[in-house]
């Protein structure tokens, strides 16, 4: 078939409409980019292929550090949102985290009229192809169709599709998630273009009936007042959807093991890594053989639908198997399976590949973001959909790259985690990932990124303005906390009023902020204290509160950030051979040769490379410079 | 693979959830049966491939007589309408056709949740491959999970799923309709069963963005106050989505007439056999080369996206050509395409292997409905999937089946045309078509088949007691019209009134209903000449005014039908051997053999039966009758 040039060149193509394409998409476009965005099916823009939610501990972290660097994927949420809670309230606010239950179409139907709505985004259903490069460098996508698209800068967001292999006990076929018409034959161009390929594979559970459950025999699980996951968005009101909990039995185990020989992941059927840390129901039960019940959540996939999601039994175990087993849950005795739960294989390009702002090493111009870098979850989808977007478009504007630290963002730890240490299976954001989790907290994502995303052109004036008026209103407060002539005196009056709160005795004047660093003390209950208490907003008191709570942690972390940040920041340079250092072990040389860390700190990170290869590399770099100071001073 | 049979038996398995099978699903579920649908993707139940709207002439009155049986889709459209208009005014009663644009995705999703809700009915996202017949009788089906799902009676509703195969140009790839999962292997179930197949095609225009077009170089299309499909549903309020008229040019006539040797249509790529009335534009530039331009219809896809149908501009042509053609269009001078246009084939099903019922000939209880026995249309689908589900539905109780005469309902006429004469391309109903159109008309529909309906089960107490009262209504404002008491004289004032208007004077008492049949003059008009006309509601006011206009012409007519049942209802035995008639011509002895018609006026109907065939057969019947008499008075 002849390829038919396409009458405009993009600056930007991105191939994927799922979670991180859509970002990928829009931030380029919002720089003031041509962008064209291709996928598989208009249908399924923005879909959710396994649970109908978004958030939770360090998931939710980086849905509002996208939001705060000018991402949609919040504000998406906030606008489609059917529950919401705050998870992890009995630990500190450093795990905290919101999970929202999405209108699975709404979220699609919304998500897929901005882009339409946004004047440098083309939106195309067309299957790409084969990927053009030429000296290295990529020129454009070609389709299905026999369409050559000719674009400066390329992103792959492929998810799940590439060679996509569902598995449902004994059958097997090639489709995309949830049946969707896969992609076979790209894969095929990125190994020509010696990229590294790796067959991971994910899972999702049934989707059943609601007529046929008995929600009595469920615990309800009901939302929360007065949350949103946008800094912007006001918090969700009226009635929320309501979710259940149940579990699964020993009659549940029972029938897994008896059906072992025709499990597919124990039958050497699967030939994907799968993700530990969202494991089926059938390694769940083989993994711990002791526990008598595992947790189910039966949530609605929408308010326009009776499909419901039961979270926690994801499995690709035959669909007889399925009912056999679904049916022995309390409340699900003669539940009716709408949509089996399913294995998925696919084809993903290993992330030691990339550079940190996830362009390939080996392309120029070719980037690549969410499940196709071997990681998993929608979050980290949109937050590597983000950057990589952002650093295609500052690419074509001759800017630095945007490479967000491990102290800066949980989407930081993500991409340094993937590009430095690869990943041997789907890779999942957890806040235990994070060195500086108490710096890193969902509700200073705005204090850390805000102004690096209006720097970029992504944060509107009207946002900007209310982050300065926010951060001005903490600032206040604090001032006047902190203030001598605001200091609370021990008189009889305070007295009563603190054992009333339930709080110690005062033996003489403390500042405001000294009072409210005790845990029961809430900055409303210093009205009592205070004459002209700032009267401030909810989110500015959530700021006041925990920076004078937490001050002691805060401030240590942000010491071991700075000397970190001194090794983090002393860069490599990208020519340098690693042969010539005869200090380094070889399995070090070697992985520093393929990996190329642009820094001591990145390097430190790259398992197989020890403290004594990092003093080695220390060492040597600082005879480097010096040498390269001397030659140019020569010149 | 080994099959694992399903835990339930179905009494009505309905393969699909297009148009044709969410109707041949409710029925039996609403008839009490258990009932099973299954869809390639639940994604797309009642999914609308091609354009965004229902009715037009010939479909508006099948979307009513199914309303008025106690289907779903005319209260859907209903339900998710963003505009309406009646089509025709400017003939008469009998052609009028409601045109309705709907929200695609709205659409799906009600009717998805309609289904779902229905007690008896279990909804499935299945592939089925193989069909269970035993003795000749079906026994169920089996699935791509390898689920054997047993029932008594099998609906087949694919679609164009069945090996369907998407062509675009040079590109040419296996896909249901827009680029859904594609069913491979049913087809060759239904070859071994000894099913006569047929590959027939058809086609779609392209999908364009809103920002990328100009609609103030086009014609605004607006709706109608007052309209609605449903006889139960209140008018559409509010404000309504806007449509826009364009046209071809000269200029894209020349493109697409260059690119003949690319077009797949006339290379030879397709061998499909496509629809003669809803020809794509390459097609109809060809076979209209004097018309210098065409119209082209721009219809929004739904509220919620900015997605736009171009009605008119169906086309296989390549990609790029669709491209430089659409820019030639006034208003599309910049348009972006979001889905190319295309052309589908598919395997369906020779409709001559169908008995009335649509049940096949060769196999007991397997039905087929819609686009699979070679008809084309939402509306042609839904209204053939009604009929089967009631007549799976029947057999079950041992009851009669439901065949609706010509004379009765548009169904009838597009069933019997279907399976008596078959169809050599995709069938399409007409006004044409149908030899008693004044009886046949969309607004009166319910008093068509309302009683029918009611009396298979299907129509609620309370849609029947409206039925009722509005039926009370005609009667007595028709009695009231008639009434010799309620004559008008000549006076002055009447004749003054007759002036103004605008009706020829009157010289001699006359009743109301006279009055009335003057075309100038309406119910309301009446009012002046009355003492205590009933008031009536707009429905009813409508039938008395068409019962009064349009008498002469529709008592011809019911004389007509009652000549033309005598000879329908001479039924011919099913066992009659067509071989002892020896006065019959080769080729009408053949095709009455395959054919086995039911009845004379079937036989009539069969394209190559002569009329003096008939005489034979005719001859032969009585004397057959005759013979049959004699033997059982003598036992
Ligand atoms: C079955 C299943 C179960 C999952 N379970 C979990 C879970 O339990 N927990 C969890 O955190 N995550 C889970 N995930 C992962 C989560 O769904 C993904 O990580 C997330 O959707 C990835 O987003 P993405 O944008 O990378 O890819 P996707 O959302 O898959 O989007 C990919 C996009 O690329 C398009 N595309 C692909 N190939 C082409 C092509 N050649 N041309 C044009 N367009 C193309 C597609 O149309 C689509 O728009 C699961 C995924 C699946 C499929
Ligand atoms: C590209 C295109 C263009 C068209 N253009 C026109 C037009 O211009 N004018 C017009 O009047 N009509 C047009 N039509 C026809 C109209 O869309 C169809 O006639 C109508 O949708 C038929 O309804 P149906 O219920 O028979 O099939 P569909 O609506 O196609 O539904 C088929 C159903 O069967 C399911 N299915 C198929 N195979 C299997 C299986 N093996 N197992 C389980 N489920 C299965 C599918 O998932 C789907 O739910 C067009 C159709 C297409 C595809």
């Amino acid at each position: 078939m002849d390829f038919h040039k396409y009458p405009k060149e993009y600056d930007v193509i991105v191939i994927g409409a799922g979670h991180a394409g859509c970002e990928a998409s829009l931030a380029p476009a919002r720089m003031g980019l041509k962008t064209l965005t291709l996928t598989v099916s208009l249908d399924h823009v923005a879909f959710m292929p396994c649970n109908p939610s978004l958030g939770g501990p360090g998931k939710s972290h980086i849905v509002r550090e996208i939001d705060a660097l000018g991402g949609e994927m919040a504000r998406n949420m906030d606008e489609t949102m059917i529950q919401i809670r705050m998870l992890n309230t009995s630990k500190g606010p450093a795990v905290h985290g919101l999970r929202g239950q999405s209108d699975k179409d709404e979220y699609h139907k919304r998500m897929k009229q901005v882009l339409e709505q946004e004047d440098n985004i083309d939106l195309k259903q067309q299957i790409a192809e084969d990927i053009i490069v030429e000296d290295g460098e990529v020129k454009g996508v070609v389709t299905k169709t026999g369409i050559f698209f000719p674009g400066k800068k390329v992103v792959l967001t492929t998810g799940t599709f590439l060679k996509g292999r569902i598995i449902i006990g004994e059958a097997k076929f090639n489709a995309g998630p949830n049946q969707q018409y896969p992609a076979n034959k790209l894969s095929g161009s990125l190994k020509e273009l010696g990229i590294n390929l790796r067959r991971f594979k994910t899972g999702t559970p049934p989707r059943v009936s609601k007529k046929s459950m008995d929600f009595s025999k469920m615990e309800p699980q009901p939302g929360e007042e007065g949350l949103s996951f946008s800094f912007e968005s006001d918090p969700l009101t009226g009635e929320q959807a309501m979710c259940y909990l149940t579990y699964t039995s020993e009659e549940t185990h029972k029938i897994i093991s008896d059906n072992k020989m025709r499990t597919p992941l124990f039958s050497g059927v699967i030939d994907g890594v799968g993700p530990r840390y969202c494991p089926s129901i059938e390694d769940k039960v083989v993994r711990f053989p002791d526990k008598g019940r595992h947790q189910l959540f039966i949530e609605p996939e929408g308010l326009g639908t009776d499909e419901y999601y039961v979270s926690g039994l994801s499995t690709s175990l035959p669909y007889d198997v399925q009912i056999e087993m679904a049916r022995t849950v309390p409340g699900l005795e003669n539940v009716e399976i709408m949509r089996p739960g399913y294995a998925i294989e696919y084809d993903c390009v290993d992330p030691e590949e990339l550079k940190l702002d996830l362009e390939l090493k080996k392309v120029k111009g070719l980037y690549t973001a969410g499940q196709i870098n071997g990681s998993s979850g929608y979050e980290e989808a949109a937050g590597q959909g983000l950057i990589a977007g952002i650093n295609a478009a500052l690419s074509l504007q001759d800017k630095e790259p945007l490479i967000l630290k491990r102290s800066q963002a949980y989407i930081g730890v993500l991409i340094d985690d993937l590009v430095t240490k690869g990943t041997p299976e789907p890779y999942r954001i957890m806040t235990s990932r994070a060195e500086y989790r108490l710096l890193l907290r969902q509700d200073n994502a705005d204090q850390r990124l805000t102004p690096l995303g209006r720097k970029i052109g992504l944060v509107s004036d009207q946002r900007y303005n209310n982050y300065q008026e926010k951060m001005e209103g903490v600032k206040k407060a604090l001032n006047y906390l902190r203030a001598d002539e605001n200091q609370v005196n021990p008189t009889k009056e305070v007295r009563a009023r603190l054992e009333e709160l339930g709080s110690g005795n005062l033996s003489k004047p403390v500042s405001l902020e000294k009072l409210l660093r005790r845990p029961e003390i809430s900055y409303p209950d210093l009205e009592f204290f205070a004459d002209d208490l700032p009267e401030i907003k909810k989110d500015v008191q959530e700021q006041v509160e925990i920076q004078v709570k937490y001050k002691g942690y805060i401030e240590r972390q942000q010491a071991q950030v700075e000397q970190f940040r001194k090794m983090e920041e002393k860069t490599i340079p990208e020519e340098l051979d690693y042969n010539q250092l005869d200090n380094l072990r070889l399995e070090a040389r070697e992985k520093l040769n393929k990996i190329r860390p642009l820094s001591i700190g990145q390097a430190s990170r790259i398992s197989g490379v020890s403290p004594a290869d990092i003093s080695a590399l220390m060492i040597y770099l600082e005879q480097y410079n010096r040498t390269k100071k001397e030659e140019q001073s020569g010149e």
